[in-house]
């Protein structure tokens, strides 16, 4: 297999209908294999409040209990992952929605309850890249929700930038893998008010430097270190982007 | 491939925690491909309550507006189908759960607005045997929410004894297909009164003097009228039993 694509396009994008609709456009407009990675926090918000279960975040993660399980399972995994599957049905892309627990695509550890008790949150701790390769060598685009299972018949909510950044790296022994996070800016910026001050690539020694100048700074730096944590596992780019900007964006490299 | 199994099981028994457990239980045991077809009507109007949509029945069939639509993906697609496919998972099956938008797995014309416009519901069209094939060769048991697409971005609720109707009449073409449709009793009893009266093969000679001599009638005659035309149109065998009574209950054969 020649490169494979995956993709991670946060919940604000899905959600939307108008965005939602231009993502799947561009994916419809791409050649060669393509995973999507979808969230979906916002959906799941308004419907946990819907339900009268309320929502907790700590350090921006949902604490998931099994009220809020069932709730991101329904969200995740069914309205936020059919309207994605249907639309690319519709544009001619044969989309399979999954979950970690489908195929045994992805098998997490539930998180320790210390020293915050997340309740069924997981973290990936295998791939079934075997299921991965027989999807896209047959043609079909995986539209994975953030969403993974224990194995032991439980599902566990689960961070997609971790999902995706875990498909690339399985997937990295198979094919050359371009990794993609999509977030609210074009790229990586220069100067963080000025969105056409993309820089169209990093590696590690511009990121040290950029580090030291204080060019990135805040909420990039995690970011980057993931993205340099993925290269070092085998992926060939990491590339920060923003969704309507898919083939453009800051390419990260070693 | 040899003989493909494709059973039908009602909302009541995978809704329910200890008759959905020994379901699974009696699907981790069987031998060769399945295909497992579920209902979560009883789920459905459960959380619609809850999220204040009313449920509309008309001739035992749902209404579905949008608001209705969204309930049944986020239910059959992802509360009810991961549920399963967990707790296969867990017992060292490789599920699969689909919709018949995931791999464009069946497609449906929406029903027409006359003489009663139940909204977003179909009949399905067409099935991709490519996709049931390649999956249940890849040794994976798809596990099939009540849901289709109409192939323009709109999912479909649609009916789950159709459903597996359709995928049993598409694999015939395959492989020896049984199709076994579970409801509440043990198969097709001579004495109503009595569940261990069970017939144990009905074919079109049977039927007919069991019709004129009223030994079944009401509710029955629709099942065995669809249970011979699957057989009409290819269908090795049907079986109508309980679910938890798979292997029992009544064969009908032409």
């Amino acid at each position: 297999m020649t490169g494979v694509n995956i993709i991670k396009v946060g919940g604000k994008v899905v959600e939307t209908p108008a965005t939602l609709a231009s993502l799947l456009d561009t994916l419809a407009g791409m050649s060669g294999p393509v995973v999507l990675v979808h969230g979906g926090g916002r959906s799941a918000t308004a419907m946990a409040s819907r339900l009268g279960v309320e929502t907790v975040m700590v350090d921006g993660r949902r604490v998931t209990d099994a009220s809020m399980l069932e709730v991101v399972t329904m969200v995740y995994g069914g309205k936020v992952n059919k309207a994605i599957v249907a639309g690319l049905q519709a544009r001619g892309v044969n989309a399979l929605g999954l979950t970690g627990a489908d195929m045994n695509l992805i098998v997490s550890d539930q998180r320790l309850p210390n020293p915050v008790d997340y309740g069924f949150v997981g973290d990936p701790r295998e791939v079934n890249t075997d299921a991965l390769l027989m999807l896209l060598q047959a043609g079909i685009m995986p539209v994975v929700a953030p969403l993974t299972h224990d194995g032991a018949g439980n599902m566990l909510n689960t961070n997609a930038d971790t999902m995706a950044a875990t498909l690339a790296c399985a997937a990295a022994g198979l094919a050359e893998v371009t990794l993609t996070f999509c977030f609210e800016k074009p790229g990586v910026l220069a100067n963080p008010d000025d969105d056409s001050s993309v820089i169209a690539r990093i590696d590690r020694g511009v990121y040290e430097t950029m580090k030291r100048e204080g060019t990135v700074a805040g909420g990039m730096i995690p970011k980057l270190d993931n993205a340099f944590k993925a290269l070092e596992a085998g992926v060939k780019r990491v590339v920060i982007t923003a969704a309507d900007n898919l083939g453009g964006g800051t390419v990260v490299t070693l």
